[in-house]
Order: C-alpha cells, then structure tokens, then sequence
C-alpha cells in the first residue's frame, strides 16, 4: 500500500457544518494511504513500506468536484431545437410538438452500446479535465428495458475510459414513451412492476428520480414510483418545482429523498418539511440561464432552514447542454446570488450528500482520497472565473491520475 | 511548399455577405498551399511537390475562431471585488473606492515580463484549445511607458509559447493613473503626445482604443486620441455605450473606426452613422453576464442597417473573467438573441473585419489556412453545447499545429 505526502500545500477541506466555511488549512501537508486520506499535518513515519513525496510549491488542494445531477448518456443534438427557442417558441411548446425529451429518446433508442458510450465519454471528460472526480447519471431516455438498461451499462462503462466516479439513477419517470400515450398510469405500473425488481435485482442503480411537473408525471404518480423504490431499497430524488409549484419536493421530503432538484418555485412553507427530512436542495443555474427563467429558487429561505444547497450541471441535451461544474457553480453565484463559499461546497461537500456519499467531497483523516491540486491564488478563483483553470495533478481513490 | 489536402469534408465557409449564412459547402475537399488556402473541391496536382492527403471523414471545418477583443495580459486577481458584485456593491462604487481598474494597474505594473507572460499564456491557452486561431490583446493596465510596452512585448510574445495569431491594440486611455490624479486632460497629453508616437515607432499596436464612459474618458479626450491616432496612422476602436449613451460609437464612426464594442445603450439615431463608417459591432455579452446588465444591445436595428455583428470575449479580470469564446457565442445567443448563424460569423469573418485581417476568418482560395476539424453532426453544435467540444485538427497558417 502506497503512502503519498502532498507537502507545502493549501488545503480547502469543506469539513466545517456552516455553509460559508471553506474549512481551510494553510502551509501543511496532506497525507493518502491506499485510497484513503490518512491524515493533514505531519504523520508517523517509521510504518510506511514506500512514500512517495509531491511538493505543492504553494498550490491549493481541493476535494474532486461532485456533479451530483447530470442525464449524459444520450443519443442526437437539440440545436435544432435550441434555434426554435431563440427565435421564441418555448419549451412546453416544442415537448408538445414531439420535440423535447421525445425526440431524444428516439434518437437514443437507435444508438447501440458504443455509440452512446463514445458520446458520453466526450461529455464527461470535459468534466473531468476541470477537476470533476464524481458524477451522477441518470437514465430517462430509453423508457424501455432494453434501452434504460443499456443507458445504465454504459454509464457504468464510463470509468474504464476516465479516471471518474459514476453514481446511477433509475429515471424511468422522465417522459411518457410513445408505446404508452394516452395511458400514463400504465406506464407508472410498468416502471414500478417491471423495471423497479429489474434495476435493484442486476444493481443498475443506486436512486430513483422521477420528473415530477405538468409536462412529467403528476404527484400522485410520483408517490407511486416513490413507494415502489422503497419496496426495492432504492434511495429516492425528484426533479420538482422547476416550472411550477407542483408540491413535489414536499412529498419526496416524505420519502427522505436524497435530494430535490431545481426548485425555483418551491414555496416557503415546504422548505421546513425538506429541512427536517435532510434532503439536498440541488440548483441547476444551467437550465435556468438556458430556458431564460426568471423564478429565482428560494436561497435566502434555504439558508435560514440550513438546507445544504447542491449545484450540478444537469448536463441534458434539451434544456442545460452545459459540460462544465465550474460554469455551473459561477452561474450559481451570478443568477442565484449563492456566495463563492457556498458554490465550492455545492460542488463538494454537499452534491457528496446529495449521492449519499459520505466519504467523499471533503479533506479529512479516512475520507476517500479524490482531490486536486490547483495553482491558484484562492480558491475563489475557480468560481470567479470562466473557463481560466485546470487542475495541476488529481488523485481518484489515491491513485495519481494526473 | 507543402500542400495539403483534406477531404470528405464539409465546410462552414462563411464567405457568404449576409449575417444569416454560413455558406456551406458538404462532402467537398479543402486544399491548403503554404500559408494559404489554396481551393475547395479537386485541384491540379501535376505541379504539387509534396501533397500530405487528411480524411476527415465527414467531420467539420470552419475557420479558426477570432476574439477580436480582450484585455488578457494582466496580473493579480479580482476575486474579492466579484464576492463583494455578489453582495450588492456595484461596477462604479468599487471603481471609486479605489478598486476596479485602478487595482489591476497596481498589480501589473509589480509584474515583470515572464511573469506576466505565464499569465498571459494560460488564459490564451483555454482559448486556443477551444479553436481560436487569432487573438485581440490590449495594453491598458499599465498606463505607463515601462509597463504599457512590457504588455505589448509580452502579446508580442504569446505565439512563441502558443499556435496562436496576436494583434495588439494600445488602450492607454483606458483608466487615469493615479500619478495623472485630478489632471486628466494631462494624462490624455501624455497619451496622444509621448506614448501615440513610441507605440508607432517601435510598431508596439496596430490601433488605438478608448474606454469613453463616465467611468472613462470623455467625448473630448476621445477625439484627442482619435486625432491622434490618425497621425500615426494607427486605426481605432472604442469601448462605448456600455453603461450610457455618451455618443462615443457616434465618434468612433466619424474616424472609420474599425470597431464599436459593447454599444448595449447605443440609440438607433447612431447606427446609420457606423454603418456608413463600415465599423464593426462587437458585442461583449460576458461583461453583461457578469454586471448581471439588463439593457440589451440594438441587435434588430443593427440587422437592419446590416452592420456586421462581432462577438468577443472581452476577457478581463474585472468585468468579464471568461476564457472561452463560444461560451460567449452561446451568450450572444441567450441574452442578445443572435442566431446561430450571427454567432458562428460573429466569431469568424466579422470578428477578422473588426481587427482589419481580410484574409482570415473564411474558408476561400487565398485565404490564410487559419482552421479547425470538429467531429460534429452540424456547426450548430458548437454554439449550442456549452463547453461541449475541442477541435480533432487544427491549422495555422497551412501548418498542422493539432
Ligand atoms: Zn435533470
Ligand atoms: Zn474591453
């Protein structure tokens, strides 16, 4: 078992509660052994069979960047689409007119196992050059066995390819596939009765979210799917309040989701019940600026509940083709006012908790060993600017990948 | 003289005259000869010396991407001013507490060359790995004969490091130095009187810039500068209409500028003016991201008077820390709402117009072989994608630097 010293290095350890707290640690040392961090400051000697030494000259050690939301494993391009936004139409609009997710899962269904492999391999890999060592997928454009099944295989396959973490999720409760129209309650029986015991039986998926909204699944629908993974010992998160106040983050609290995601119209009076469940609000700024919304999420509101905010990219074809955390955190800061503190640690510790991941997204003694080194100034600097940084050296599960 | 040819190639030409084509030519071929490029479709190969053949196997070639206005050598971090935009404080107040500009000239004029040079050269780097072939690069933070001239040598000396085509434009009416305190009319002396003539005698700048703005210089002293500027037969551009309609771009049209930039509060009544001088509009939507601006830019007057549209990234440590000019395209298209066509030719032939380099910035016989292989389905992809794509191929000047 290896034993690395970082020396004559900062570290931001994202190990304080409070949520404008960076934790940081100036002129140490960070120790990892095997793929764990043993230790920051000087450590016992005389046990180690072989230390290698890295010399930090100054630089800024970060915990590897979390996109805890993302649906990068698809097939085609929306730019078509994307024109017909900008000269007006609106997203409900073209989901109405077959566009939107349906056109994508159409387009996904006729890929096989390489060609979405290759294509999310791109995706990713803009991720992981800027310092990404974790990423959430989800599923949601097959909406039958064969396609979700072979989404989930090549998110799978993606770490053979980049030094990468991948989390999944079942979101068979994204888009009413075309062999069930008319008949959404259907569909809800199959993702439940049929997909469920298959996706928990062959461990496709750790979580299962659902796209609870008008042009989604209806509450009640949700709560079924929410059941259903309970019975399968899935952890739960949902895609709610993004275009209205659908009230599905308050029923996901009820389930203890993971997390809520997007959330711009979550009312007040729902934030108390999240709070109390210990879900993650995750904020998607990139689908936000990308739809032009103008309902800002509830942040001042969250803070007070001491709800740990999240920020991913939900790198999608239709409504946030954003591959970069980094651009995705400044947005956060830009369109939602989050501070630089609370925008490193959506991308760290909390998306960490948002996956329930508890062992990864901070420095610490035992914590998984998946950093950064960064030649910066401060680690403001890598929220402050767009697109200036890349990591100098990175380490996954303590392996040294860069 | 080594030709090259490529083919099975489809082109995004943009030799087109109006803003809504990209004049495309698919399933073609693409010879290159020496520095030039030498004709689309089969050539003559008798008399060819040396021909390297590339398939590029259906992928796509657009010319080398143009930001055609940045401010990209600088030192120190403006990190803190952004957390202190966040809370609330805005672009003019902390220009009066002594931040802003004046803060970068501090921090530049400590820096000697090499270490403004590392600067400079990993934020052109994020640049050229995203397909840009030629960069703007302005003096400004200097505003001192020793440091201004260290600006310019260091632009000078980006392309050793990088395959990167330089122009360099001497802003030194960008900000009063607080030697020049209270005596602003005494700075412009300087300016237009010890500096104009250096800069042409040791040809440190083909043109001249002016940051006319409240916050800036006025009319007069911009017309000084212009005055100027033309005896020393350097051409001009200004930074105008950002903050206010000051009737800088009035001006500017008046000395054939070769560029207004910003022009966010530029009334229509000006537009005929520069579309007569034949200047360029760039547009700078990153700065307007970032001051989280809400006056947009003339965009549907400007299609009228059929002024050619620029977009550039205007990188600079205060108001627009972004190194990427398609993010910018993208941002162009969200906010302002160019198409994608005005995007794609906003960075290619009219970003070449606006720095005055005829020959780039098209794919057309005798034009310079400044270009880039994308494995793309359409050119749409690019703007389209946020940080979605790097090029598979490149060329500068004929020479295969990718
Ligand atoms: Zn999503
Ligand atoms: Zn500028």
């Amino acid at each position: 078992m290896t034993t690395t010293q970082i020396k004559n290095v900062n570290l931001a350890t994202m190990t304080g509660a409070k949520n404008d707290t960076l934790a940081i640690q100036e002129n140490t040392e960070l120790w990892l052994q095997g793929s764990k961090i043993l230790g920051i400051g000087p450590q016992q000697h005389q046990d180690f069979v072989h230390t290698d030494t890295v010399d930090a000259q100054g630089m800024w050690c970060l915990p590897g960047f979390i996109d805890c939301h993302t649906h990068l494993v698809y097939g085609g391009s929306r730019a078509g689409e994307f024109q017909q936004r900008l000269s007006g139409v609106s997203y409900q609009q073209i989901n109405e007119q077959g566009g939107g997710i349906k056109s994508t899962v159409a387009a996904t269904r006729v890929l096989d196992e390489q060609a979405l492999l290759d294509a999310a391999i791109r995706r990713t890999a803009r991720l992981t050059e800027e310092g990404v060592t974790t990423v959430e997928i989800k599923s949601g454009y097959g909406l039958d066995k064969d396609t979700e099944t072979r989404m989930l295989t090549v998110a799978a396959r993606v770490p053979d390819h980049l030094p990468v973490n991948v989390q999944r999720t079942y979101l068979g409760a994204h888009a009413l596939p075309v062999e069930y129209q008319g008949n959404s309650d259907g569909y809800i029986d199959y993702v439940c009765q049929t997909m469920m015991p298959y996706i928990a039986q062959h461990k496709l998926a750790s979580a299962v979210d659902v796209f609870c909204e008008s042009v989604g699944f209806s509450l009640t629908q949700t709560r079924r799917v929410f059941e259903a993974a309970q019975r399968y010992n899935l952890q739960v998160k949902i895609h709610a309040e993004q275009l209205s106040d659908s009230k599905g983050a308050r029923l996901a609290a009820e389930f203890q989701a993971l997390s809520v995601d997007h959330i711009e119209y979550l009312h007040e009076e729902d934030i108390s019940a999240i709070a109390d469940a210990g879900s993650v609000a995750v904020l998607l700024p990139g689908a936000f600026y990308f739809l032009k919304e103008t309902k800002l999420p509830p942040v001042e509101a969250l803070r007070s509940h001491q709800v740990p905010m999240a920020i991913a990219t939900d790198m999608n074809p239709g409504t946030s083709p954003v591959s970069s955390i980094l651009i995705c955190a400044n947005m956060a800061c830009i369109q939602f006012g989050l501070t630089i503190e609370e925008a490193l640690r959506g991308i760290t510790v909390n998306a960490a908790r948002a996956l329930a991941l508890p062992l990864k997204g901070q420095l610490a003694a035992g914590y998984d060993a998946d950093l950064c080194l960064w030649d910066i100034d401060s680690p403001a600097d890598l929220i402050y600017e767009i697109n200036g940084f890349r990591p100098s050296a990175k380490w996954l599960g303590g392996k040294r990948v860069l």
